[in-house]
């Protein structure tokens, strides 16, 4: 069930050129909250038009959305949060001169209404 | 108001040469929930860049997500979705021996600071 | 750390021949909400599959989303959705015949979860 969604501006292009979806849905999938591997779809999304802030230096952000049904305690979510930090720090580009962000954050979706299924 | 936003893995290609846009919007304005059927904005999304899972099998997923303002009840939630999915599911791609996932997630907007008009 | 997102139905591709990436940064980054104006990352998305409910009239829609780490105010929150709203209001394309909508919705990311840092 989990969804994750990474987006990043596009002066980090080579992001693409990692093994980076099959690391992070490796390293989710280990956490005992995710005991179904085929549950977790990612999308790596490459952000054309974006802006930092309002300064002109050369900047660049990776931003990861992990969507769970709600019900996860504070550290599960934590330790999945970090699980995704971990590969995206260790993958990421880092251009000379570009300052780069990261950032994860950890959603809640609604289970009363949420549907899943196979076709 | 409704926003509703359908990901779908590019290995689905074919579900854009379906009506999929035409019949969502049909079947969640025909619900009383939502009175004004110019609100619900609607948004088809190939993910290029994806993985589900660990697994070097091909597999495939379509995601919805419908925005709401906060407010609806349970019933209503589970309803919605319920049309998203029926729709989906009748016109999603099958391809031979993929693995497709649907699922369906209902979110709420805060209501206090939402912004709407026309212009 | 504010994440703000602008999705625009792709008959309105003139926004991003606009300053308004730079225009929105300078309006949100101004708000005492705000106070490292390196933390706010916009993205501009144009949607090439779209529709809005279901007329066949032209229609048009743009949608920010502006997510921050919970705990502003309901005030806080409302001007910054208003300043958002503004720049946009201001800068949108108003095709002839065309229905144009626009929306800003701000939502809340888990404080606790959050990860963020440099690279």
């Amino acid at each position: 069930m989990p969804h994750l969604t990474i987006e990043y501006s596009a002066n980090l292009a080579a992001l693409a050129d990692t093994p980076v979806l099959r690391e992070l849905n490796a390293a989710v999938t280990s956490s005992p909250e995710v005991p179904n591997e085929a549950g977790l779809k990612t999308r790596l999304v490459p952000m054309a038009g974006f802006q930092v802030g309002t300064s002109t230096e050369p900047r660049a952000f990776i931003h990861a959305q992990l969507r769970l049904l709600a019900g996860r305690s504070p550290e599960a979510k934590r330790d999945l949060a970090g699980r995704v930090a971990g590969v995206l720090r260790r993958l990421a580009p880092r251009p000379a001169g570009v300052l780069v962000q990261l950032s994860v954050e950890v959603a809640d979706m609604d289970r009363d209404s949420y549907v899943q299924e196979k076709l």
